[in-house]
């Protein structure tokens, strides 16, 4: 195989020049990116490889719902295909209950249903710690318009309200996530989708089974999905040895 | 107990009076209402007691996600407590890939994507066999407004977002589903809730699992979800015998 130019490596993916114009092929690596909590995770066995597969299941199946997402396909173990973008430099966050920086900030008890969801915005930018911002700074420093900030409130209640569902259906509770969008053009028109990841590094999961299975005790507020990448790929059933035949049959004869 | 005032007796389900002004009892049965390929539809023995704990999984998740239903708690096997709305006299069908009455109307093959969810109305009323009827037809007779019908479109879109990704997380697609709301006043503001049922009666559920588990055969377009009560009950692990600590802990001393 040609080598492949590469484009950027962050912490926790490396993107490379996709096979078509206007592709990127997404590799994603065990590594992940410092947090808050975590400002030095180790890389983890074989989390590259769940999470190409989870970040395809969500994508397809939001695709599928009309949600306009980056995916085109997977490639292989660690890779997919995807449409370049341009990236719009917020995290856009999506909270249904509190917990980490809201909680924090606000002093809200982590656990507790929020009245509705919440969207919030963070400048992303490693070395400033992706600080919060709200959409005055965003529309004066001209990173997205109000018609743009808009749209991805509305992209990001839709992706909320797909993904809730996916994790009630295998019993866990979708505490918060972050998205990154970007813009696409087809012509003239300019379109917002879903890009980056969506896996367990960017969604809070909480496991609603081991929250109220201690017979006899008042049910837990947050108890974290425990071995997330594996026992969310088990649940939702995209283990690799499950779907090598769901994603690409093997013809006999 | 002192007898309770009934309501209404339809095919599947009975209305009672409920504990507070504003609400009702709604009773589960075990029979069905007829439809097109199934005129005289035989009771499924337990039928209403999983569509009981189905319905209420389903609406207190959208509850949970800030989608307004009639569910305000499960009061026993096949009893749950809701809000009482004025129904609007309309089934509202979202349907993601093609099947029945639009298959056979338009020509569209069975288990084909529709290039976006489609909304559909149909006229409730059992004698004339609910047809399908458009805007125009419900303004015009004052069975809603635009305002209603804009709401109502949103409402539904929603649901189908929701219940997409409940459905995919364990391994079903829903091709298609329909809806019954109603108004309900919150002093003299006006609020659409879904009402009546979310059930495998209410929902055209294929099993994803079976539609591409034959190894080595193209994958089928549309395989019903077999023995659906029971196997939906079961993989979203609401099987009355699983599930009786999860919704009233069994406090021990
Ligand atoms: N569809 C896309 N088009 C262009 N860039 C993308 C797309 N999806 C994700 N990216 C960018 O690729 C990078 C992914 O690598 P990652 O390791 O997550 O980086 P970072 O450490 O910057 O978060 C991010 O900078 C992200 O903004
Ligand atoms: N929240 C509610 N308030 C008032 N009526 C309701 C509510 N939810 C459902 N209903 C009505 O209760 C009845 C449910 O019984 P069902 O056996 O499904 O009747 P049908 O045969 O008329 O469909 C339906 O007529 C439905 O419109
Ligand atoms: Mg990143
Ligand atoms: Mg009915």
């Amino acid at each position: 195989m040609a080598r492949r130019k590469k484009v950027y490596e962050g912490k926790a993916k490396i993107l490379y020049e996709g096979p078509e114009p206007g592709t990127l092929i997404q590799y994603f690596k065990d590594d992940s990116a410092p947090t808050a909590a975590e400002p030095k995770p180790a890389a983890v066995d074989g989390k590259g490889v769940l999470n190409n597969r989870l970040s395809e299941f969500f994508m397809s199946g939001l695709n599928a719902i009309g949600v306009p997402t980056h995916f085109i396909r997977r490639v292989n173990m660690r890779e997919q295909m995807v449409r370049m973008a341009e990236i719009i430099p917020l995290e856009v966050v999506v909270r249904n209950f509190a917990a980490g920086e809201l909680s924090a900030r606000l002093g809200i008890p982590e656990g507790m249903a929020l009245p509705r969801p919440i969207v919030e915005y963070y400048y992303k930018d490693d070395r400033l710690n992706s600080p919060m911002v709200a959409e005055e700074h965003i529309v004066a420093f001209g990173w997205a318009n109000q018609q743009d900030l808009d749209d991805m409130v509305a992209l990001a209640l839709r992706v909320n309200d797909f993904m809730s569902g996916v994790m009630l259906g295998v019993g866990v509770r979708l505490a918060d996530f972050r998205l990154e969008m970007g813009r696409i053009w087809e012509g003239d028109f300019m379109r917002l989708i879903v890009a980056d990841e969506i896996t367990p590094d960017s969604c809070r999961l909480w496991d609603l089974r081991a929250m109220t299975e201690r017979e006899g005790q008042p049910a837990a507020d947050a108890v974290p999905l425990a071995d997330v990448y594996t026992e969310l790929a088990r649940r939702l059933g995209v283990l690799p040895s499950n779907v090598t035949h769901t994603t690409k049959p093997t013809l006999i004869n």
